[in-house]
């Protein structure tokens, strides 16, 4: 099986990015205090036509040397913007009819691979810092929290890696009903 | 929902943890140039119950302090190995019996969402180098090859995030046939 070469895996430009049919999914990355997570993040949201990536607390923003380096261009395609308060920007989206899905292991969360999407629905994405998660006041808002199942010695995998995993099986899921 | 605490999130022991049974499933690194790369890829196989990792090629090893920094121990849980030339170990690793799974874009490649696990079977995923990818002759001796789908302007993860997602994603389906 050969390869794909760069005209075969049909990558667009950022003009035909911005004007391409996103997910209607958000993610909101909370007080990542890791620049190299936060590039990561617009890189991952890039591949699954995430709408909207919002930059929360003491998140770092584009532009920035530390940011590029694993975002590649992507602080370029990606719509992000920043807010200082996530709890606050939480409670406008969930007003706005986004439904929040939180990225923490918590009492009552749902495995992630039990996630289903509806149609019309839109999802709203929500990672925390590095060591202590997701605000307790937003987990207590959230309309499902979700946990990737894991078994090791950690019980914590690294933000960049959480958060692509949960956007990739969101993608997949809220995709079923685009196509 | 309230938040697990570190005794509620169960993690086990080193000591524990090398005696758990782990799922029929390997991790391949050719070539991973960043030390960062190769400790997120040693912490998410830690979670996920991986037997082994193979670093391979240019890939680092422990010790090494970067790839602490983001293994976070997991490099002293984790069963790992380094070999010189990954084609002659994927070789060997077929002939005993691996499933040959190449993360890659190719043409004949497969959706990673519809990868399935069959009973008894087990499995090596290969992941390559951040820039070419993984090495031509171990693609075309794979059994499959994984995609995974993307649409923006990059076609292309950070390899500990692709290597994540294919880490979670076969964990799961291989992880049914274990429970």
């Amino acid at each position: 099986m050969r390869k794909k070469n760069i005209v075969e895996l049909t990558r667009c430009t950022v003009e035909e990015y911005t004007s391409m049919k996103k997910l209607p999914l958000m993610l909101l990355a909370d007080n990542v205090r890791s620049m190299h997570n936060v590039g990561s993040l617009l890189r991952t949201s890039d591949a699954f036509l995430v709408e909207e990536v919002v930059l929360a607390g003491i998140t770092g923003c584009p532009p920035h040397p530390e940011i590029s380096k694993s975002a590649l261009g992507a602080e370029e395609s990606v719509a992000w913007r920043y807010v200082r308060d996530a709890y606050a920007e939480v409670v406008r989206l969930k007003q706005e009819g986004w439904r929040i899905c939180v990225l923490e292991q918590v009492h009552g969360s749902i495995l992630l691979e039990d996630f289903r999407a509806t149609s019309g629905e839109k999802y709203l994405l929500v990672a925390g810092n590095e060591v202590s998660g997701v605000d307790q006041r937003i987990v207590d808002i959230a309309d499902v929290v979700l946990e990737i199942p894991q078994w090791g010695t950690k019980h914590s995998l690294n933000v960049s890696v959480s958060g692509g995993i949960a956007l990739y099986v969101l993608a997949m899921e809220i995709g079923k009903h685009q196509r």
